[in-house]
Order: C-alpha cells, then sequence, then structure tokens
C-alpha cells in the first residue's frame, strides 16, 4: 500500500477562538482512485470539510493489494474504503457517508435528509431508496470482484473480455432504466430535490463506470443532466479519481 | 398477483382512550415468500406490531409476475418488496426497515441504535456495516435475477445448474467468512451486543440461502449461534417463508 497525502490536503483551521490547529488528526481513508465506493467517502469527506491521509490500496497490482494479509485484517471483506476516524475503523461506504453526514451535521448539505415530521421520514427513505438502488442494485453487481470471477468462469481471453462487457453493460443499463424512472418522478436540480444528498454521491461513480462500459446514455436524460450539474460542484471536482495520488 | 391476508392478520387494537380501531388501515406488502428482501420487511413489520395486507409476487410463475406491467409500474427495479404505508410507496428493503424504526420509535426494539453521543454514532454504524456486508456484499451478487443471468450464459442444462450452484455458494462462502471475522468483535447474543437490530434482520435469511446452497456453515460459529437465537423469536417465526400465504 502507498500511503500519500491526498486531497483535501491536510491544512490549519481556525478555531473560534482564534486558535489555529490541524483538523482531523488521525483521520485516513484506504482508497482506490477508480473505486467506486472510496469515491463516494471521499465526495463525503469533501462536503463535510474533512481533511485526511490518502493511503492508496491498489486493487489490480501484486494481484490486488486488499486481498493482502495487513489490510484484510482491516476489513475482512477485503475491499476499498475503510475509514479511520475519531478513533473508529469504518467500512462499507454508504454507513460510513450516513456516520460522517451525523457526526458533522453542522458542516456541508444534510447528505440525508432531517426533518422529524412524516415528509422528513419519507423524503430520507426515498434518498437511502436511490443509494440502495445504485450501491446494491448496480454498483455491487458489476464491480471488480464479480468482473473478475465473472472472466474466470471462460477459458480464452476473447471470451473472457467479451463477457465481462457484455456483464458490466447489463447490470448499469437495468438499474440506470429503474433509476430513471425515480428520478422522473422525486429528481430537481438534484436526484431528490434542490439540494445534494447520498444518493448523488451514489450517482457520480455509477455515470463514470456506465461510460466506461459504454452504456448508451441518451436513454436516461435526468441522470446525464444531474450528473452533469454534480461534476461542477467543487466538492466533486476534488473527489475526482484522476485528482488521486494514485490515479494512473 | 395473489392477493391474500397475510401474517401479522389484521386485527383490532385498543388505543389509550380505549377505542378500538383497525390498525395501519391501507399498509400493503408486494411480497414472494421465498425472497430475502421481502423477508427482511417481514420481520422488520413484525417487531414493530405493524399489521398489513399481503400482496404475493410470484417470481418465477408467469415468467416473473415482478416483470409484468403493473407491478413495474410500482417498482421500477421490477424487485420485491414494495411497502404502501402512511400513504408513501417504499422501496429497498434495508431503506424501508430505517423507516419503519423512525416513524415506530417506540414500538419494538431500535432497529437502529440511537444514542446521540460518539458511541451511539459508531454503534449505529456497525449495524448498518454489517447490513449492508448482507445486503450490499452478499444477497445482491447471489439472488434470483443474477442466478439467471449466470444461467443464461451457457448452453446446456448441466452447466447452468453447476455454475448457478458454485456461484451462490462462492458469495455467500466469500461473505460470511468477513461478516464471521466481524462477529467475533461486535457480537452478543445478537450480532452487535444484546438486542436484536437490523444486522440481525439481514442475517437470517442469508442463513436460509446458505443452506439451500449447501454452504459448510461449521465455519461460522457465531453465524450459527445468532441465527439460532434468533430463529426462535416469535417475530422472526412469523416472518418466516413456510408462514406465508404463497409458500409452496
Amino acid at each position: 500500500m502507498a500511503s500519500a497525502a491526498g486531497p483535501p490536503q491536510k491544512r490549519q483551521k481556525t478555531g473560534d477562538d482564534g486558535s489555529t490547529a490541524e483538523t482531523d488528526a488521525g483521520t485516513v481513508l484506504y482508497s482506490y482512485w477508480r473505486s467506486s465506493c472510496s469515491w463516494r467517502v471521499r465526495i463525503a469527506l469533501a462536503l463535510k470539510d474533512i481533511s485526511y491521509e490518502y493511503k492508496a490500496v491498489h486493487l489490480v497490482k501484486d494481484g490486488g493489494q486488499q486481498l493482502q494479509e495487513g489490510y484484510a485484517a482491516i476489513n475482512p471483506m477485503k475491499e476499498v474504503p475503510t475509514l479511520l476516524i475519531d478513533g473508529v475503523q469504518l467500512k462499507q461506504s454508504v454507513p460510513i457517508i450516513e456516520y460522517l453526514d451525523e457526526t458533522r451535521s453542522s458542516t456541508g448539505p444534510s447528505l440525508v435528509p432531517r426533518g422529524s415530521d412524516a415528509a422528513g421520514a419519507a423524503k430520507r427513505q426515498k434518498v437511502r431508496q436511490l443509494a440502495e438502488l445504485v450501491s446494491s442494485g448496480i454498483q455491487s453487481v458489476q464491480n471488480l470482484r464479480v468482473l473478475k470471477y465473472v472472466m474466470s468462469m471462460f477459458d480464452d481471453v476473447a471470451t473472457k473480455k467479451e463477457k465481462k462487457i457484455t456483464w458490466g453493460r447489463h447490470w448499469i443499463a437495468k438499474g440506470f432504466e429503474a433509476l430513471e424512472k425515480e428520478l422522473e418522478q422525486c429528481s430537481g436540480t438534484y436526484c431528490v430535490g434542490d439540494t445534494v444528498t447520498l444518493a448523488d454521491i451514489c450517482l457520480v461513480p455509477q455515470v463514470y463506470n456506465a461510460n466506461r462500459f459504454k452504456v448508451d446514455m441518451s436513454r436516461f436524460p435526468n441522470i446525464v443532466r444531474i450528473n452533469a450539474t454534480l461534476e461542477q460542484l467543487p466538492a466533486f471536482i476534488a473527489a475526482a479519481p484522476n485528482k488521486m495520488p494514485d490515479a494512473q
């Protein structure tokens, strides 16, 4: 694993009393530049203005550094990301983002809408539903470990490659058909209304993957529109794969 | 789709003022008896003492009733469950359970731990992490729609069957290896400490599937122990597949 200070850089913050201190000491993100789940957490960290040390875990090099003993002891699923923060070790991107939103409620947007009334609960459910549609319904079925296993079922190199592409394209297109229908009902500027939420954080890495797999995006105008808007936001720019120290 | 009043039955409840009324009017669960995600929601409904109308959506009959236009209009992912409650339409099992827990906080156990301090936030994250490990990390990769697609990649019937079994067994065993390691650290009577949570709700249907796929469970003593305890609880008994009106 390569270690490097990643964006956002560790920096001085000025407290209410005028004091300055290095913030978020000890916050470490184990990440891979192109991992969707790492990327989601990086966006949330940027939106919540949390500086952190970036530790690259290369998912391909050395047969996959996430499979090595040292990292597997931290993360038994042998996946990125893992976030060390506040003295605890957090895994699974969506629950990590819920944690960051709860513990940093006064910084940045509410990634999961608040509101203790019935409308608040329903809106929260909608945000989480769309996040799960992407996270559980698309990404987890087309991520690297599944693609590797699909390829392992075939012998010759050409078939492996063809099956990998067909597989990825199938699940992304299927999921996006459903997501587009949902967005027709609930989207505003962003996935759910006019503020950035957990659902948007899940959307952007998934669109990146859709483009890698050459999914026909013309069928998904709401997804394309919202993604284009999100890509202009500073936190989304800072967290993008090509800005990471391990980008290739 | 077949419609039937399912357990728990609609029934009279006595209010604080002595009045009686049919409760949870209009609550409808679209479910399939053996669907893990439907099962999770049924457990949560039972734990929260919510009566509902059971509408069976047969995932195999008629080429899959979830794919038919009528249901797909409600649930664009063409999956069960869908829950109609409080005048809203909820999808994705884990977010549905979060909603039920938030809106029925005074009934039954806290499925996602409360506590506004740092320890509360960390415990909440742990529960959600384990739920995601199962939901996103195992179930979504080995559910029926994925198995059907895996089988479609091969021509002869024997190979289809063999690949299906190998696939299911692989992903469940892999996920359970990680889950077992996590449970060594955080389990008590149940997955996280000594109260039933969302993580336990996800566990039981996954163990049922592990047994269907003949996964060697002797390697997972904590999973086996916790599952056996959960299976004795009334809400888990009431929500089991074989108690459903569409059970075969």
